[in-house]
């Protein structure tokens, strides 16, 4: 992350773990901020991205990908809150009490919990995160939530149609909401997979900007590196995973020119040469992530 | 408090609330903090009394009066600590998961289970708080603590004989310890309840000097103001309250030398002409606990 000149990352505490265990990964980072404090700082604020960049770090914004960690429970998410975390999503592909999943086969939409864990959300200024979620509750959600969702990793389903890419009309609605939509460079979100060219990449971005605006748009790279492949098998399906009947996932090489964190450099190359003017690149890359963090993340009555 | 020139308190966060309704409690203390900044500020570390003091404020610490809060698992403690918790008991007077009441016809002593609470609280720095418990908990969980406990608002049982107040050999056991005895000042736990002459207290203080050492006394007036009647049945016997059949508790009148924290000052005259000289009289009204908060909130591995 230093090598790629980011000040600011969002890291997963929480796919399918209960409150306890979700508090217990976040303590883990609590450990490893004060092993590395040369590199890595607590985000909890815009400014933190800001004290970060001054003092050559990477503030770490906690995300849940699942609202496993409250438990059903609306009132939880204030605690999650103050332990730290900063984006949650309603669902992880499968339906949950708040919302149903881009993986279900049918999506009831958002539940009367789920209304109330978004308004507690926007209360608390935790960003509503729309990844993995079903459309028909991703088009609910927006309605209800009065502050700005985001999508943190997806990609548009123009360029590859699968559940977890979002159609033209999500897109449209999402940024029509002030929303932010963070591209994905998981292999399994982009055309071509790991063999994806980063021009292809770049040239949809451009397209994508026509719907949604280049201001809309960051990355969220969903980047997993140095996890075993077993640890797949249990964030797509948890305990449910059918061990001995079918093969387990592994994690798909990335493309060449997004191999970590470090080749940032290489999509502001990329990006340029699609015809973003430097503004626009900067946007994209960081600037506009920072200014939806400071619209998003003061707490509100 | 700013009349006594207290400059930290302990304030209890959990009666019988599970893990949820604690951390509430917390969060509207933490309310409180923001709308009071002239008055008080949160208590984490023994620092912070200095710099409550430095600032004309007075330093809250959180104390649980029970383990409910941690929902029967001792992982859950780390979580109460982060919130803001330093004190924590393993019962309220009944059994819980962890060890046996005071008020219980049997204690079958500390489980497993409140073991691994008490070596959690050692490792994270949350005083192991043994108020309400049973005798039989008390002797074993001193032996399994490495760090001093606290009891933190209690009497001699050879002053007045009820379950609450303590043996002279548990006395001694805490003092060996290195553990701290808060004297109380609830009229329950008085000779002569409400009308208890300060005299007759700091008596009783000073004879309980000659079994624990003037420097493991501090006070611990367990004062409850501007809440109504009802809460006390809850508090003693929670939703088990036999409401129709019996006639609810009420809050007696405090002794009139104690009315309120503004009272301190009468507690210094009253200890001076028991016969403490001026440096045990500051331990006993402060500086005693100060230097418990000091090795007792680092944590340890």
């Amino acid at each position: 992350m230093r090598a790629g000149g980011l000040h600011a990352a969002h890291a997963t505490v929480c796919y399918r773990e209960n409150f306890l265990e979700t508090a217990r990964n976040i303590f883990q980072w609590r450990e490893m901020f004060r092993r590395h404090c040369d590199l890595i700082m607590p985000g909890l604020s815009a400014e933190d991205v800001f004290a970060a960049r001054d003092s050559g770090r990477t503030a770490i914004f906690f995300g849940a990908q699942n609202c496993s960690a409250a438990e059903g429970d609306p009132r939880m998410i204030s605690v999650l809150h103050f332990t730290g975390a900063r984006f949650m999503q309603l669902t992880y592909n499968r339906k949950t009490a708040f919302a149903g999943g881009c993986l279900d086969k049918t999506d009831g939409g958002v539940s009367e919990a789920g209304r109330a864990a978004i308004w507690e959300m926007n209360r608390l200024g935790m960003v509503l995160d729309l990844s993995h979620i079903g459309e028909r509750s991703f088009f609910e959600a927006i309605k209800i939530s009065r502050r700005p969702p985001a999508v943190t990793h997806a990609n548009p389903k123009f360029w590859l149609d699968i559940p977890r890419n979002l159609s033209d009309s999500a897109l449209r609605a999402l940024s029509e909401a002030g929303g932010m939509l963070g591209l994905s460079l998981y292999p399994h979100h982009l055309r071509g997979g790991s063999k994806c060219a980063l021009r292809s990449f770049c040239e949809m971005t451009a397209r994508l900007a026509e719907i949604t605006g280049a201001e809309n748009i960051g990355i969220g790279s969903d980047l997993c590196r140095g996890r075993p492949d077993t640890v797949l098998a249990w964030m797509r399906e948890g305990k449910h995973w059918k061990k001995k009947m079918e093969k387990p996932p592994a994690f798909p090489p990335q493309p060449k020119w997004f191999r970590s964190a470090a080749d940032f450099g290489n999509l502001a190359e990329g990006l340029a040469a699609a015809g973003f003017n430097a503004k626009e690149c900067e946007g994209i890359l960081g600037e506009n992530w920072l200014r939806f963090f400071i619209k998003s993340f003061p707490p509100q009555r």
